[in-house]
């Protein structure tokens, strides 16, 4: 492929009409948008109405006649069609760390068993929370086993098959009818984190057999920094979970003020505190998007973008070692190589422009997110990158200096 | 008092010079700030700069470049001192429901005891966190005594002493450094939740010998609504509890990316998820603006306010009873008044512009909030009021209908 041919597949994208659909700064070329996505042109608007007209002049009315009170279902219903899931099965709230807690508390509580199957190298909260869980309650451990031993390892003590659909940092995508499969033929839940999938790869949680999943709204979603997640509970399930963190937006009837807890119906007793409104506002803009979207033309040019990615690095600047798999539905929508001097080079890269990141110990990791990024864009950026790996400007040592994030 | 004495107290009100720094509608009194605080003017430009400037063209690099990654923190220490705390004692993170589920559970195990001890008619997060923390770990209970036998329930089982510290709907205010002291005493934690007291009256949780605190930043701090909460863990207890909630921004080395959990140093272990950022943006502004107020002129104001709306509505609506205290020092920043009507009459009062709320079964409940509102506003309040009750309006059947939060 030649400069040309990038031109002109961008030309012919299908997708091209959503790059205007966000901001991005002049001289950047982003690709994080797997670990924050970009702002997209309403939402400065949208955030900014909540902010004056609701708050301000509405102020605590708008809790009925902004629906602040049911923003919690109604973008829950928003995500679900790009989980393939059902418009009851998902709920906006908290953290994916506090929604992992409830739902791993909760499955344990529900099976009457007492492991959290998992696989080492997880994204570190799945790992840590599940740690947490098995330090709160009696008998309960984290078993992680090599994702293909994962299946051999269910055993009648599984509660819950705990994994990321796609890994943060290989962009490794399970198997998840396979895995699902295997955790209910051996009397398990199956937990998916799908915050690395949600937005970038096709999801159908029902048809795979998924029990669970968690998520988060500031990645492919772009729901700005922070923004709530999410929860998915199949719905013959919903009646049999108890959620440890039983707060007041969870209850039957929240606002008859009683002494005694209650569980809402369906999802809504996986609420806990008063939802986050601004972040609520700036979620549903961002998922707005994603719902105009085919997302087999977005799985389509993700893996165009990733072939294009992996052949200019090969050729450009071989020393790379490719760590995602090549074949595209066994992967997300990034694109990893490892290198000794990983963090060197994303700082160098960071400095010319093109926004990519590290991943501890020595991965560089680059999002592809097909609605704001163009084949001439990686065409760039790996040009950038292999100018910077030819003339070994990444050894100047400002760029060793680690920030809190890096 | 007249309407030109009223007019002459805010005319020298220490205070008067913050109504400004709010945005109010025209046609309203609004006497919700207990609920939901009102805009500070501020506020609006601030959100904007964090979406258009830190979001939208800092992208990832806000993290470290608009120290996103310190807002817990560095929020956590503005908050401090309203509480009479050392600003590496409070961070803000989650909802209030979230960080009593993490105390709670902290305290059960570090005390090795099995019982919370609360009272009933507590606000009900409060009661049903408590009730889930009892149902989730074996053994554990939940016991309700009256505000009068507190301190004579406290027993060698207690774990924990979990009260609010201003009740949501009478006001009443509890003596905090007594029972803490009898906590204490008893062997137990004592665990304030201070929503209805931070930013509304003087606090000074380590004179008064408070273990632990949450509390609310939407109300009296004016953070916007759903606005992060905050929790408070007094310095020597710190290292003794661990969070239930494990995820990965309470790790020591978060960017580390371990498979294994480490919590970490002081408060930042009782961090969990990813900050919601344009929440916490909010709430800074609001903070910042407390933290230009002498509290004890914000708590003289109050009194006055109180008094004057308490003499009001006794010779202008005398069939509302006043449930609120009457000293000063035994409540919070709200007046509330019961009838069997009480929601007819909110909504009759909402309808002409003056917004307090409805507390089921039978209470009327007006925010006092003292930086954006003065004597004048409360003589039209209660003049409307006095209105209502003698022509009778809030018989229209309108009235009658219930939203979901009413």
């Amino acid at each position: 492929m030649t400069l040309d041919d990038a031109r002109a597949a961008d030309a012919a994208d299908p997708l091209r009409g959503f790059r205007e659909r966000f901001v991005l700064p002049d001289g950047v070329i982003y690709l994080d948008g797997n670990s924050l996505g970009a702002l997209p042109a309403v939402t400065a608007a949208r955030v900014a109405r909540t902010v004056a007209d609701e708050w301000g002049r509405g102020l605590i009315r708008s809790w009925n006649d902004a629906d602040w009170l049911g923003a919690p279902q109604r973008i829950g219903a928003l995500i679900a069609p790009l989980l393939g899931a059902a418009e009851d099965e998902v709920i906006v709230a908290d953290s994916t760390s506090a929604n992992l807690f409830k739902l791993l508390a909760a499955a344990i509580r529900a099976t009457g068993r007492s492991t959290i199957l998992t696989e080492p190298g997880n994204f570190p909260t799945d790992l840590h929370v599940a740690q947490g869980v098995a330090a709160l309650l009696p008998g309960v451990s984290v078993r992680a086993a090599p994702a293909d031993e994962l299946a051999a390892a269910l055993d009648g003590d599984t509660a819950v098959l705990l994994l990321s659909h796609v890994h943060y940092r290989s962009g490794a995508r399970h198997d998840m009818a396979a895995l699902s499969a295997a955790a209910r033929a051996a009397g398990a839940l199956s937990l998916w984190d799908v915050s690395h999938s949600v937005g970038a790869v096709p999801l159908d949680l029902v048809r795979d057999g998924a029990d669970l999943a968690v998520g988060c709204g500031y990645k492919f979603l772009n729901g700005g920094p922070g923004a709530p997640a999410f929860l998915f509970v199949r719905r013959a399930l919903q009646p049999t979970l108890a959620s440890p963190i039983t707060g007041w937006m969870g209850h039957k009837r929240p606002f008859a003020f009683e002494d005694d807890y209650a569980a809402g119906e369906g999802m809504t007793r996986f609420l806990a505190g008063t939802p986050p409104i601004l972040g609520m506002a700036a979620l549903e803009e961002g998922v707005r998007i994603l719902r105009e979207v085919d997302m087999a033309a977005v799985a389509a040019k993700s893996a165009a973008l990733f072939d294009l990615f992996a052949a200019r690095v090969a050729a450009l600047a071989p020393e790379l070692r490719l760590v995602s798999p090549t074949q595209a539905r066994a992967r997300g929508s990034h694109i990893a190589f490892a290198h000794p001097h990983a963090h060197e080079i994303v700082q160098a890269l960071i400095a010319d422009g093109v926004i990519g990141d590290f991943r501890a110990p020595d991965v560089l990791r680059f999002g592809l997110t097909p609605l704001y990024l163009g084949h001439e864009d990686v065409w760039r950026a790996t040009d950038i990158l292999g100018r910077i790996m030819a003339g070994g400007s990444w050894r100047d040592p400002r760029f060793a200096v680690r920030a809190r994030v890096t």
